[in-house]
């Protein structure tokens, strides 16, 4: 058996740093042996903000996005418009479509149906989604799905769960990027661009 | 100015983790997102360890090296080589030496010069590592810096600082990597390894 080279303390953080996402062996041992060696201050503010994260953060009743209140902030706020409803894949999308100025409500679907990783329609928050919709006054629900195979596939599950209801599904607008060049955009985009035209 | 798009507690992790070296804004919020979303055990098991190390883990003060006590367990163990005294960057490097079976102690000097990042001699354990070899019984001091130029400025200092006890100074050897092949490795690899040809 080869001779344990770090401390146990040392492999105990590169163990638990190697569980994050994207962060591999040599990672975590670069981010543990700069954890012991910053002034402790600043590693203990990075373990403090984990936990006070633990204990401030909770998951909407509603809309299923994270807050620290429930109903969130957003659930809560009179002046958003009540009648629209962004229905996105998980919560870092709704803080991407925050900073964007939308000012509707959201429903998190909490996670995107990949058969790969396991996750099915009884994973995502559907059943809710298509309550608050019979129960509440929207008039237009808008599949803002990533634009890829699971995202459109997930937009269809979500698709067939409303029709039923007769509320107006929309979906995101597809095309070139803002600031994008024509000549340097992948072929799909134009594609998406030129079939989704619209009068000047 | 921007409305603030994510809970507070969750704003205040994605800072702390993007103060880790390598871990930009994208990263940190999909770190910062993924902790509050896991088990809670497995996100307190990460701020635990990181308390955890910033108490038990120390710097050794004879060689400089990470450990939980001090003289460190290699500095303390009686089998180990007294004679030969490897000169390393830092603690990772004490590590991955260890697991080449390497029996002799450690010098760590903790850094390296680089005058781009404002480290100079004044910053690393040298006049530690003049002490001991003047009041040791070292037959020799092995300097295993990194093959670059840094690595390379800072060998040369040791060196400067070294030769007036008349230790024997020696550096690892330069040549082809195990395992690698002849037409992929680059042309000063094969240059380090023709001039360092021995008897066969």
């Amino acid at each position: 058996m080869p001779k344990q080279p770090r401390p146990e303390a040392l492999e105990r953080l590169c163990k638990a740093l190697s569980r994050l996402p994207g962060v591999g062996r040599v990672t975590s041992e670069r981010l543990a042996y700069h954890l012991v060696q910053v002034p402790e201050a600043e590693a203990l503010d990075l373990a403090e903000a984990i936990r006070t994260a633990r204990r401030e953060v909770r998951v909407c009743s509603q809309c299923f996005n994270l807050d620290q209140e429930d109903p969130c902030k957003i659930c809560q706020d009179p002046h958003r418009d009540r009648k629209l409803l962004l229905v996105v894949e998980g919560p870092r999308e709704v803080a991407a479509f925050e900073q964007s100025g939308y000012a509707g409500l959201y429903h998190v679907l909490q996670g995107r149906v990949s058969p790969l990783e396991g996750i099915s329609e009884k994973d995502l928050s559907l059943q809710s989604l298509l309550r608050r919709v019979e129960e509440g006054e929207f008039k237009e629900c808008c599949l803002a799905m990533n634009p890829d195979l699971e995202g459109e596939a997930t937009a269809d599950l979500c698709y067939s769960v409303l029709k039923k209801t007769g509320i107006l599904v929309t979906r995101l607008a597809r095309g070139i990027p803002a600031g994008a060049s024509i000549l340097q955009v992948q072929q799909p985009i134009l594609s998406d661009a030129l079939h989704g035209r619209r009068k000047y």
